[in-house]
């Protein structure tokens, strides 16, 4: 399996989630598929890592996401000891993918969801419950059908090298979420108690957790105002819902493993005084079109621009970075500040933290602008392009068709790509390759 | 009832109306609220017409809307022809308001709803049916839900001076809701087969149309993406559907009758490059927290501004209008252009092309900048301010608070203003105390 005479703790650490994978493999797929993933697991083991992951969070780096602050009148919160399940009956259960690679995105859910239920009228937040899943029922008028009264969070459950179940950074979900939930004029609620009944609804549908880590249970909590009134204003009723989807890779790659993409100013995802930095569903429906007609020209996603000087601030549904060597000649890693016109991502935040941690290179928070990208470009300083998101983890890029022209950026030319060692980190974390104060342990 | 010897024909419908509405009261109140109407009818009595309502549109400032292009993979359309009907037993059918002001906005549902299915793999649109108003089924992952991809038309049908139903300007709501639905990535349709339908439902739901010309049975089509995938993509099944509500005024105003605004800059509605010219619900979600703020500072609605010359844009969800003296000392009522920032209101449309007929004073879609109105209002200029919207008709502002400062609009102390002559120039036409082609009568 590996070349390298000397094979360091983090590496059997990596072999060994590979064994446990092949041989899960082999019972639950007996395809090819199991000799594809041999191979290129062989392959990736060709790479060498040139960065210790520390096992530990600098708090220089990392802001703790600060204590929601709830309205007065919110009423009773819910508590995760007050839970009840509902199994699904054995009639009920579907039948788990046996094909990692034909999961997509968001397309199969697992056998049971989270619901909370919060009605002003009874007083507050309702007691949790886990059921199968099921349709939602709601009025026709509910606000979240006309007004767009609904945020989600985007979260991951990754099956460890040691068989256990861990999710990423969760409080930070949590913290985003209930500021998405003030923006929208929707209740707060304590994340922490969210978490644990998350995690329970994890335990019960632990078998959609993926035996790979090319795959990965995605939780998508959802936050919805259900009032049954036309009126623009708050809902005094809503529901807080979670499901789980086993995920492959989310974006379709071209050939090469990178992504193309449309850039044009004609097309805005945020503005300031508006909501481009919560997750709320009203940002994602104006990008749609917008998508499609990068899709009729042959690209594969959206860079968002803004502002007079084509400033880049999200690429399709992630951060953005760019890899340089700045005016000093020094290598740089660099992405957009959260000025309120982009979403505040955990990997971003992750990365940032990583990478300032290492201190092998600059990291900057700043604006990125297209024409510094063609100068960048022009004098062979840009090394590296790439969104970053739960999603995706890490997203290569190696062209931008901006103005009518193609822009070739050399992010999968490079011999030790940044990117791919952001990524080879992250998902060691992810994956429990190595132990980490970013890594939830699921009981 | 009138002090005036001279009744002319319009004046002769007008009362034949308030007789119907009298009578009609009469046996459905039995409360002292007739007498209230009664005292407010004589009020009306008293104010004199001074501008004639032509009794045609004037094609010189009507924009006819252009036929819908539909996307070649649309599938097959649906008609009104294929409609099916599921009447609602009498052990369904809700008791009728018998109190007109106690309606408020979009609280209380007529007893049927319409609903068309589209699912591409099923080949396009599905027969559409009118059935009892029935909750939604749907599933957690539904689009909708998660990406805000929905959008929505506000319509009323008026009980008209005969006792007719009529619906106005139906053809400008379905070519805006198309291209809504165009830029949402969600199906288009035929109009006029959809208001075909919508007619059907008014006809069977019909007692729901109030016998007042103080409120009217306010139609909500309502067109959502229901594919349960959580790609960020266009969706493959979709619900258009609309329900009735029968409404009072929508907004609260102060004891004066108009309405005071909360002008912050820090707040941006639209911007170029978004999708603030097209009715869909990501525009209102972001708005919501905006009022909240307003209503705690006193103020009922948002004045929003946009750039740093701080345009006027639109007030809550209403278009805005200007009367003032201009710099060439003439009478100009001004409205902001359709510059994509602001929602191409009907209401806005129709204001344009009667006051263009009318020719009594200037009417010029321009910018409003708030140091033009604070300008304007120093000199004594400015005469009156007020929104515009299919539910308020008219909604007229005497007070702006604007970084910090009140700024008081004489709106309501003009001894004959233009606002008002204009909603009663519109109402007669929806109420059909004259006949117009911007009204359809249901048959």
């Amino acid at each position: 399996m590996t070349t390298k005479m000397a094979i360091n703790a983090k590496d059997i650490f990596r072999n060994q989630h590979r064994m446990i994978k092949f041989i899960a493999q082999s019972i639950r797929l007996c395809s090819n598929q199991s000799l594809k993933a041999a191979q290129a697991a062989q392959q990736l083991q060709k790479s060498s890592v040139d960065f210790e992951i520390t096992a530990s969070v600098n708090t220089q780096y990392t802001h703790a996401p600060e204590p929601v602050k709830h309205d007065k009148d919110l009423g009773h919160l819910f508590k995760a000891s007050q839970l009840t399940v509902r199994l699904a009956t054995p009639q009920q259960l579907q039948p788990k993918p046996d094909n990692d690679e034909e999961l997509g995105f968001g397309r199969l859910f697992t056998d049971h969801m989270l619901k909370i239920y919060y009605h002003k009228s009874l007083g507050g937040w309702q007691k949790p419950e886990i059921t199968p899943l099921e349709n939602l029922v709601m009025h026709p008028a509910a606000k979240v059908l006309h007004y767009a009264v609904e945020l989600f969070e985007g979260m991951k459950a990754y099956r460890g090298v040691d068989g256990k179940i861990r999710i990423f950074r969760p409080d930070m979900n949590m913290a985003r979420m209930n500021l998405a939930a003030q923006r929208s004029g929707l209740p707060t609620f304590e994340g922490k108690e969210f978490v644990q009944c998350l995690s329970r609804l994890l335990t019960i549908d632990s078998e959609w957790v993926p035996h790979t880590d090319t795959a990965s249970l995605y939780i998508r909590p959802t936050l919805i105002g259900i009032d049954p009134t036309l009126g623009v204003a708050s809902s005094d009723s809503a529901l807080l819902y979670a499901i789980l989807s086993p995920v492959g890779s989310y974006f379709k790659t071209g050939s090469s493993g990178a992504v193309s993409l449309l850039a044009d100013p004609a097309y805005t995802r945020a503005w300031p005084g508006g909501v481009g930095n919560r997750k709320m569903g009203s940002n994602y429906a104006p990008t749609i079109n917008v998508q499609k007609e990068a899709a009729a020209r042959g690209l594969q996603q959206v860079l968002w621009l803004y502002g007079e000087d084509h400033q880049l601030t999200e690429v399709g549904t992630m951060n953005i970075f760019m890899f340089y060597v700045n005016d000093q000649g020094e290598q740089e890693l660099i992405t957009p500040p959260l000025s309120g016109l982009i979403l505040p991502g955990i990997t971003r935040d992750s990365i940032l933290n990583m990478t300032r941690q290492w201190g092998k290179f600059k990291v900057r928070e700043a604006n990125i602008t297209m024409p510094m990208v063609c100068e960048l470009l022009n004098q062979g300083r840009l090394l590296e392009l790439f969104g970053a998101g739960t999603a995706c983890v890490v997203s290569p890029v190696n062209r931008i068709n901006y103005l009518g022209q193609d822009l070739y950026v050399p992010t999968m030319e490079q011999e030790k790509p940044v990117h791919e060692l952001i990524r080879e980190t992250l998902t060691d974390i992810q994956y429990g390759r190595v132990d980490h104060p970013w890594s939830m342990v699921i009981d």
